[in-house]
Protein backbone atom coordinates (compact mmCIF):
# COMPACT_ATOMS: atom_id res chain seq x y z
CA UNK A 1 0.00 0.00 0.00
CA UNK A 2 0.97 3.34 -0.73
CA UNK A 3 -0.04 6.95 1.16
CA UNK A 4 -0.23 10.03 -1.41
CA UNK A 5 0.23 13.74 0.77
CA UNK A 6 -1.17 15.64 -1.66
CA UNK A 7 -0.72 19.30 -0.73
CA UNK A 8 -2.69 22.13 -2.86
CA UNK A 9 -4.32 25.96 -2.27
CA UNK A 10 -6.96 25.33 -0.22
CA UNK A 11 -9.05 26.44 -3.28
CA UNK A 12 -7.93 23.25 -4.94
CA UNK A 13 -9.70 20.66 -1.86
CA UNK A 14 -13.00 20.24 -3.90
CA UNK A 15 -11.03 19.46 -7.30
CA UNK A 16 -8.75 16.85 -5.73
CA UNK A 17 -11.42 15.07 -3.32
CA UNK A 18 -13.51 14.54 -6.73
CA UNK A 19 -10.50 13.14 -8.69
CA UNK A 20 -10.05 10.76 -5.43
CA UNK A 21 -13.40 9.93 -5.80
CA UNK A 22 -13.53 9.33 -9.38
CA UNK A 23 -10.52 7.57 -9.27
CA UNK A 24 -12.21 5.22 -6.04
CA UNK A 25 -9.91 5.71 -3.52
CA UNK A 26 -11.18 4.82 -0.56
CA UNK A 27 -11.09 7.56 2.23
CA UNK A 28 -9.33 10.88 2.99
CA UNK A 29 -7.60 12.62 5.89
CA UNK A 30 -7.48 16.17 5.65
CA UNK A 31 -5.68 19.08 7.86
CA UNK A 32 -5.23 22.66 7.35
CA UNK A 33 -1.53 23.25 7.25
CA UNK A 34 0.53 26.42 6.14
CA UNK A 35 3.97 26.03 4.14
CA UNK A 36 6.50 27.40 1.74
CA UNK A 37 7.95 25.42 -1.37
CA UNK A 38 10.72 26.38 -3.43
CA UNK A 39 9.78 30.02 -3.86
CA UNK A 40 10.14 30.27 0.00
CA UNK A 41 6.94 32.75 0.57
CA UNK A 42 6.89 35.79 -1.66
CA UNK A 43 6.21 39.97 -1.35
CA UNK A 44 2.74 41.29 -1.54
CA UNK A 45 1.50 44.76 -1.29
CA UNK A 46 -0.77 45.78 1.61
CA UNK A 47 -2.15 49.02 1.28
CA UNK A 48 1.06 50.92 -0.28
CA UNK A 49 3.71 48.83 1.70
CA UNK A 50 5.58 45.68 0.45
CA UNK A 51 5.82 42.57 2.92
CA UNK A 52 7.06 39.07 3.32
CA UNK A 53 4.57 36.14 3.53
CA UNK A 54 6.46 33.54 4.29
CA UNK A 55 4.03 31.00 4.98
CA UNK A 56 1.13 29.95 2.59
CA UNK A 57 -2.24 28.57 4.10
CA UNK A 58 -2.28 25.29 2.40
CA UNK A 59 -4.24 22.02 2.53
CA UNK A 60 -2.96 18.66 3.02
CA UNK A 61 -5.01 15.86 1.85
CA UNK A 62 -3.75 12.36 2.31
CA UNK A 63 -5.30 8.82 1.01
CA UNK A 64 -3.61 5.24 1.73
CA UNK A 65 -4.40 3.21 -1.41
CA UNK A 66 -3.11 -0.17 -2.93
CA UNK A 67 0.01 0.81 -4.64
CA UNK A 68 -0.93 0.19 -8.32
CA UNK A 69 -3.58 3.41 -8.23
CA UNK A 70 -0.72 5.45 -7.14
CA UNK A 71 0.29 6.16 -10.90
CA UNK A 72 -3.13 7.10 -12.22
CA UNK A 73 -4.26 8.96 -9.17
CA UNK A 74 -1.31 11.09 -9.59
CA UNK A 75 -0.98 11.42 -13.26
CA UNK A 76 -4.97 12.98 -12.80
CA UNK A 77 -3.78 15.19 -10.46
CA UNK A 78 -1.02 17.06 -12.32
CA UNK A 79 -2.78 17.21 -14.88
CA UNK A 80 -6.00 18.37 -13.52
CA UNK A 81 -4.97 20.88 -11.37
CA UNK A 82 -1.66 21.99 -12.72
CA UNK A 83 -2.63 25.73 -13.61
CA UNK A 84 1.80 26.44 -14.39
CA UNK A 85 2.05 29.22 -11.95
CA UNK A 86 3.97 28.43 -8.84
CA UNK A 87 2.39 26.86 -5.75
CA UNK A 88 0.09 24.61 -7.61
CA UNK A 89 1.21 21.94 -4.87
CA UNK A 90 3.19 18.89 -4.15
CA UNK A 91 2.70 14.83 -3.85
CA UNK A 92 4.79 13.03 -1.36
CA UNK A 93 4.18 8.89 -1.81
CA UNK A 94 5.13 7.08 1.03
CA UNK A 95 5.57 3.26 1.93
CA UNK A 96 2.37 1.48 4.02
CA UNK A 97 3.46 -1.38 6.22
CA UNK A 98 -0.27 -2.00 7.16
CA UNK A 99 -3.63 -0.63 7.55
CA UNK A 100 -6.27 -1.70 9.93
CA UNK A 101 -10.06 -1.26 10.08
CA UNK A 102 -11.10 -1.30 14.05
CA UNK A 103 -14.62 -2.30 12.96
CA UNK A 104 -13.77 -5.34 11.98
CA UNK A 105 -9.93 -6.12 12.31
CA UNK A 106 -9.40 -6.74 8.97
CA UNK A 107 -5.38 -6.26 7.65
CA UNK A 108 -4.04 -5.15 4.83
CA UNK A 109 -5.86 -3.82 1.44
CA UNK A 110 -8.98 -5.75 2.71
CA UNK A 111 -8.83 -2.86 5.12
CA UNK A 112 -8.80 -0.05 2.81
CA UNK B 1 10.50 1.22 15.02
CA UNK B 2 6.87 2.24 13.35
CA UNK B 3 4.44 4.92 13.53
CA UNK B 4 0.83 3.92 14.01
CA UNK B 5 -1.29 6.38 13.08
CA UNK B 6 -4.27 5.87 14.38
CA UNK B 7 -8.01 7.79 13.40
CA UNK B 8 -10.66 7.97 15.34
CA UNK B 9 -13.79 9.84 16.50
CA UNK B 10 -13.15 12.55 18.62
CA UNK B 11 -14.68 10.99 21.54
CA UNK B 12 -12.51 7.81 21.45
CA UNK B 13 -9.67 10.13 22.13
CA UNK B 14 -9.28 9.52 26.11
CA UNK B 15 -10.07 5.88 25.61
CA UNK B 16 -6.75 5.64 22.72
CA UNK B 17 -4.96 7.74 25.25
CA UNK B 18 -5.58 4.87 28.01
CA UNK B 19 -4.54 2.20 25.88
CA UNK B 20 -1.36 3.67 24.63
CA UNK B 21 -0.26 4.57 28.36
CA UNK B 22 -1.51 0.53 29.37
CA UNK B 23 0.91 -0.39 26.55
CA UNK B 24 3.87 2.40 27.87
CA UNK B 25 3.77 3.95 24.14
CA UNK B 26 6.40 6.80 25.17
CA UNK B 27 4.43 9.35 23.31
CA UNK B 28 1.72 10.52 21.13
CA UNK B 29 0.92 13.25 18.81
CA UNK B 30 -2.89 14.34 18.23
CA UNK B 31 -4.11 16.65 15.55
CA UNK B 32 -7.94 17.53 14.14
CA UNK B 33 -8.79 16.35 10.64
CA UNK B 34 -11.72 15.81 8.42
CA UNK B 35 -12.18 12.71 6.96
CA UNK B 36 -14.42 10.15 5.25
CA UNK B 37 -13.88 6.36 5.12
CA UNK B 38 -15.12 3.74 2.91
CA UNK B 39 -18.94 5.06 2.89
CA UNK B 40 -17.93 8.72 1.41
CA UNK B 41 -19.64 10.69 3.88
CA UNK B 42 -23.75 9.53 4.84
CA UNK B 43 -27.11 11.43 4.59
CA UNK B 44 -28.37 13.25 7.82
CA UNK B 45 -31.82 14.89 8.45
CA UNK B 46 -31.80 18.10 9.48
CA UNK B 47 -35.25 20.18 10.25
CA UNK B 48 -36.52 18.14 8.10
CA UNK B 49 -34.28 17.89 5.27
CA UNK B 50 -31.51 15.48 4.36
CA UNK B 51 -28.39 16.65 2.97
CA UNK B 52 -25.42 14.83 2.68
CA UNK B 53 -21.94 15.18 5.02
CA UNK B 54 -19.12 14.39 3.18
CA UNK B 55 -16.34 14.74 5.48
CA UNK B 56 -16.42 14.07 8.93
CA UNK B 57 -14.43 15.70 12.25
CA UNK B 58 -11.87 12.97 13.46
CA UNK B 59 -8.85 12.75 15.66
CA UNK B 60 -5.60 11.71 14.46
CA UNK B 61 -3.62 9.87 17.28
CA UNK B 62 0.09 9.31 16.47
CA UNK B 63 2.80 7.36 18.38
CA UNK B 64 6.27 6.11 17.29
CA UNK B 65 7.30 2.55 19.09
CA UNK B 66 9.81 -0.15 19.07
CA UNK B 67 8.22 -2.48 15.99
CA UNK B 68 7.96 -5.45 18.30
CA UNK B 69 4.90 -3.18 20.29
CA UNK B 70 2.68 -2.25 17.14
CA UNK B 71 0.66 -5.50 17.42
CA UNK B 72 -0.12 -5.60 20.94
CA UNK B 73 -0.89 -1.86 20.78
CA UNK B 74 -3.16 -2.88 17.30
CA UNK B 75 -4.97 -5.93 18.92
CA UNK B 76 -5.93 -3.65 21.81
CA UNK B 77 -7.58 -0.93 20.02
CA UNK B 78 -9.11 -3.28 17.42
CA UNK B 79 -10.97 -5.07 20.58
CA UNK B 80 -11.92 -2.07 22.56
CA UNK B 81 -12.49 0.59 20.61
CA UNK B 82 -14.48 -1.61 18.41
CA UNK B 83 -18.28 -0.84 17.94
CA UNK B 84 -19.29 -2.78 15.01
CA UNK B 85 -20.68 0.25 13.61
CA UNK B 86 -19.41 1.98 10.83
CA UNK B 87 -16.77 4.61 11.09
CA UNK B 88 -14.52 2.74 13.99
CA UNK B 89 -11.42 4.12 12.61
CA UNK B 90 -8.40 3.22 11.39
CA UNK B 91 -4.89 2.50 12.12
CA UNK B 92 -2.19 2.67 9.54
CA UNK B 93 1.54 1.36 10.14
CA UNK B 94 4.58 2.76 8.91
CA UNK B 95 8.14 2.22 9.55
CA UNK B 96 10.36 4.74 10.41
CA UNK B 97 13.64 5.04 9.71
CA UNK B 98 15.06 6.88 13.22
CA UNK B 99 14.07 9.23 16.29
CA UNK B 100 16.22 11.73 17.86
CA UNK B 101 15.72 12.98 21.03
CA UNK B 102 16.61 16.84 20.74
CA UNK B 103 17.48 17.29 24.50
CA UNK B 104 20.36 14.72 24.55
CA UNK B 105 20.87 13.50 20.80
CA UNK B 106 20.33 10.63 20.96
CA UNK B 107 19.31 8.22 18.06
CA UNK B 108 17.18 4.80 17.47
CA UNK B 109 15.29 3.17 19.96
CA UNK B 110 16.96 4.79 23.04
CA UNK B 111 15.43 8.06 21.45
CA UNK B 112 11.33 7.10 22.05
CA UNK C 1 14.73 11.06 -0.26
CA UNK C 2 13.66 11.29 3.41
CA UNK C 3 11.40 13.20 5.44
CA UNK C 4 11.93 14.91 8.61
CA UNK C 5 9.09 15.38 10.93
CA UNK C 6 10.31 17.77 13.68
CA UNK C 7 8.39 18.54 17.12
CA UNK C 8 9.07 21.41 19.20
CA UNK C 9 7.87 23.84 21.55
CA UNK C 10 5.74 26.78 19.42
CA UNK C 11 8.42 29.03 20.53
CA UNK C 12 10.68 27.61 18.84
CA UNK C 13 9.25 27.55 15.54
CA UNK C 14 11.46 30.70 14.07
CA UNK C 15 14.84 29.18 15.15
CA UNK C 16 13.67 25.92 13.19
CA UNK C 17 12.64 27.38 10.13
CA UNK C 18 16.16 29.47 10.13
CA UNK C 19 18.13 26.27 10.49
CA UNK C 20 16.25 24.71 7.49
CA UNK C 21 16.59 27.70 5.19
CA UNK C 22 20.20 27.87 6.00
CA UNK C 23 20.53 24.28 5.38
CA UNK C 24 18.55 24.64 1.88
CA UNK C 25 15.77 22.51 2.65
CA UNK C 26 13.34 23.40 -0.36
CA UNK C 27 9.95 23.57 1.60
CA UNK C 28 8.32 23.08 5.03
CA UNK C 29 4.54 22.15 5.99
CA UNK C 30 3.40 23.42 9.40
CA UNK C 31 0.98 21.81 11.75
CA UNK C 32 0.04 22.55 15.42
CA UNK C 33 -0.08 19.49 17.04
CA UNK C 34 -0.74 18.37 20.63
CA UNK C 35 1.39 16.25 22.23
CA UNK C 36 3.52 14.44 25.53
CA UNK C 37 6.77 12.36 25.09
CA UNK C 38 8.31 10.50 28.45
CA UNK C 39 6.89 12.44 31.07
CA UNK C 40 3.28 12.18 30.18
CA UNK C 41 2.87 15.11 30.75
CA UNK C 42 3.63 17.10 33.74
CA UNK C 43 1.97 19.31 37.30
CA UNK C 44 1.37 22.25 37.41
CA UNK C 45 -0.18 25.07 39.90
CA UNK C 46 -2.80 27.33 38.74
CA UNK C 47 -4.01 29.39 42.03
CA UNK C 48 -2.39 27.46 44.63
CA UNK C 49 -4.06 23.82 42.90
CA UNK C 50 -1.96 21.34 41.64
CA UNK C 51 -3.33 19.68 38.06
CA UNK C 52 -2.03 17.88 35.55
CA UNK C 53 -1.32 18.50 32.55
CA UNK C 54 -1.69 15.59 29.98
CA UNK C 55 -1.13 17.18 26.33
CA UNK C 56 1.15 20.74 25.43
CA UNK C 57 0.58 22.33 22.16
CA UNK C 58 3.61 21.19 19.81
CA UNK C 59 4.59 22.78 16.66
CA UNK C 60 4.90 19.89 13.87
CA UNK C 61 7.46 20.80 11.18
CA UNK C 62 7.34 18.51 8.02
CA UNK C 63 10.57 19.04 5.29
CA UNK C 64 11.22 16.51 2.53
CA UNK C 65 14.70 16.64 1.66
CA UNK C 66 17.50 14.16 -0.26
CA UNK C 67 18.81 11.49 1.78
CA UNK C 68 22.19 12.98 2.15
CA UNK C 69 21.00 16.36 3.64
CA UNK C 70 19.34 14.75 6.75
CA UNK C 71 22.61 14.51 8.98
CA UNK C 72 23.79 18.07 8.91
CA UNK C 73 19.79 19.36 9.61
CA UNK C 74 19.32 16.85 12.37
CA UNK C 75 22.88 17.62 14.17
CA UNK C 76 22.23 21.93 13.45
CA UNK C 77 18.85 21.07 14.92
CA UNK C 78 20.03 18.98 18.05
CA UNK C 79 23.05 21.32 18.60
CA UNK C 80 21.12 24.77 18.13
CA UNK C 81 17.39 23.92 19.85
CA UNK C 82 18.77 21.56 22.71
CA UNK C 83 18.52 23.31 25.75
CA UNK C 84 19.06 20.76 28.46
CA UNK C 85 15.78 20.82 29.62
CA UNK C 86 12.40 17.92 29.21
CA UNK C 87 10.30 18.93 26.41
CA UNK C 88 12.79 19.99 23.74
CA UNK C 89 11.03 17.76 21.11
CA UNK C 90 11.89 15.05 18.88
CA UNK C 91 12.76 14.22 15.26
CA UNK C 92 11.15 11.25 13.34
CA UNK C 93 12.88 10.42 10.01
CA UNK C 94 10.74 8.55 7.27
CA UNK C 95 11.61 7.32 3.85
CA UNK C 96 9.57 9.06 0.69
CA UNK C 97 9.05 7.19 -2.33
CA UNK C 98 8.78 9.94 -4.61
CA UNK C 99 7.68 13.45 -4.78
CA UNK C 100 5.91 15.57 -7.97
CA UNK C 101 6.08 19.10 -8.64
CA UNK C 102 1.99 19.18 -9.29
CA UNK C 103 3.34 22.78 -11.97
CA UNK C 104 5.59 20.42 -13.85
CA UNK C 105 4.91 16.78 -13.72
CA UNK C 106 8.59 16.72 -12.27
CA UNK C 107 9.29 13.43 -10.13
CA UNK C 108 12.05 12.36 -7.34
CA UNK C 109 14.61 14.80 -6.02
CA UNK C 110 13.90 17.06 -9.20
CA UNK C 111 10.59 17.71 -7.86
CA UNK C 112 12.14 18.92 -4.10
N1 LIG D 1 10.42 19.82 0.08
C1 LIG D 1 9.27 20.01 0.72
N2 LIG D 1 9.11 19.51 1.97
C2 LIG D 1 7.96 19.66 2.63
N3 LIG D 1 6.90 20.33 2.14
C3 LIG D 1 7.01 20.86 0.91
C4 LIG D 1 8.19 20.74 0.14
N4 LIG D 1 7.97 21.38 -1.03
C5 LIG D 1 6.72 21.86 -1.00
N5 LIG D 1 6.13 21.55 0.16
C6 LIG D 1 4.76 21.87 0.58
O1 LIG D 1 3.94 21.99 -0.57
C7 LIG D 1 3.35 23.28 -0.63
C8 LIG D 1 3.22 23.70 -2.07
O2 LIG D 1 4.50 23.78 -2.64
P1 LIG D 1 4.77 24.40 -4.06
O3 LIG D 1 3.66 24.04 -4.98
O4 LIG D 1 5.10 25.86 -3.94
O5 LIG D 1 6.11 23.56 -4.46
P2 LIG D 1 7.35 24.06 -5.26
O6 LIG D 1 8.38 22.97 -5.22
O7 LIG D 1 7.75 25.42 -4.79
O8 LIG D 1 6.81 24.12 -6.74
P3 LIG D 1 6.56 25.43 -7.67
O9 LIG D 1 7.93 25.84 -8.15
O10 LIG D 1 5.67 24.95 -8.74
O11 LIG D 1 5.93 26.48 -6.78
C9 LIG D 1 4.27 24.16 0.21
O12 LIG D 1 3.57 25.28 0.73
C10 LIG D 1 4.72 23.21 1.31
O13 LIG D 1 3.78 23.16 2.35
N1 LIG E 1 -8.01 4.64 2.72
C1 LIG E 1 -7.92 5.67 3.55
N2 LIG E 1 -6.99 6.62 3.37
C2 LIG E 1 -6.89 7.66 4.20
N3 LIG E 1 -7.67 7.84 5.28
C3 LIG E 1 -8.61 6.93 5.52
C4 LIG E 1 -8.80 5.81 4.68
N4 LIG E 1 -9.82 5.07 5.21
C5 LIG E 1 -10.24 5.70 6.31
N5 LIG E 1 -9.52 6.82 6.52
C6 LIG E 1 -9.67 7.78 7.61
O1 LIG E 1 -10.17 7.11 8.75
C7 LIG E 1 -11.39 7.70 9.17
C8 LIG E 1 -12.31 6.63 9.73
O2 LIG E 1 -12.61 5.72 8.71
P1 LIG E 1 -13.70 4.60 8.85
O3 LIG E 1 -13.67 4.06 10.23
O4 LIG E 1 -15.01 5.10 8.34
O5 LIG E 1 -13.06 3.51 7.83
P2 LIG E 1 -13.85 2.54 6.88
O6 LIG E 1 -12.83 1.84 6.03
O7 LIG E 1 -14.95 3.27 6.19
O8 LIG E 1 -14.42 1.45 7.87
P3 LIG E 1 -15.98 1.19 8.25
O9 LIG E 1 -16.55 0.44 7.10
O10 LIG E 1 -15.90 0.40 9.51
O11 LIG E 1 -16.61 2.56 8.44
C9 LIG E 1 -11.92 8.40 7.93
O12 LIG E 1 -12.78 9.50 8.27
C10 LIG E 1 -10.65 8.87 7.26
O13 LIG E 1 -10.18 10.10 7.79
N1 LIG F 1 7.33 8.18 20.87
C1 LIG F 1 6.68 9.24 20.41
N2 LIG F 1 5.71 9.08 19.50
C2 LIG F 1 5.04 10.13 19.00
N3 LIG F 1 5.28 11.40 19.36
C3 LIG F 1 6.24 11.63 20.25
C4 LIG F 1 6.98 10.58 20.83
N4 LIG F 1 7.87 11.12 21.72
C5 LIG F 1 7.68 12.45 21.65
N5 LIG F 1 6.71 12.77 20.80
C6 LIG F 1 6.21 14.11 20.44
O1 LIG F 1 7.25 15.05 20.62
C7 LIG F 1 6.86 16.04 21.56
C8 LIG F 1 8.07 16.47 22.35
O2 LIG F 1 8.55 15.37 23.07
P1 LIG F 1 9.66 15.49 24.18
O3 LIG F 1 10.67 16.50 23.74
O4 LIG F 1 9.03 15.69 25.51
O5 LIG F 1 10.31 14.02 24.06
P2 LIG F 1 10.88 13.12 25.22
O6 LIG F 1 11.20 11.78 24.63
O7 LIG F 1 9.95 13.16 26.40
O8 LIG F 1 12.27 13.82 25.56
P3 LIG F 1 12.66 14.60 26.92
O9 LIG F 1 12.95 13.53 27.94
O10 LIG F 1 13.85 15.40 26.52
O11 LIG F 1 11.48 15.46 27.29
C9 LIG F 1 5.77 15.39 22.38
O12 LIG F 1 4.89 16.37 22.93
C10 LIG F 1 5.07 14.52 21.36
O13 LIG F 1 4.13 15.26 20.62
MG1 LIG G 1 6.48 27.03 -4.83
MG1 LIG H 1 -16.44 4.23 7.21
MG1 LIG I 1 9.46 14.92 27.35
Amino acid sequence: MRKLEIIVKPEKLEAVKEILEECEANGVMISNIMGYGNQKGYTKMYRGTKYNVNLLPKVKVETVIPKEMAKTIIDKIVSEINTGNYGDGKIFVYDVEDAVRIRTGEHGQEAL
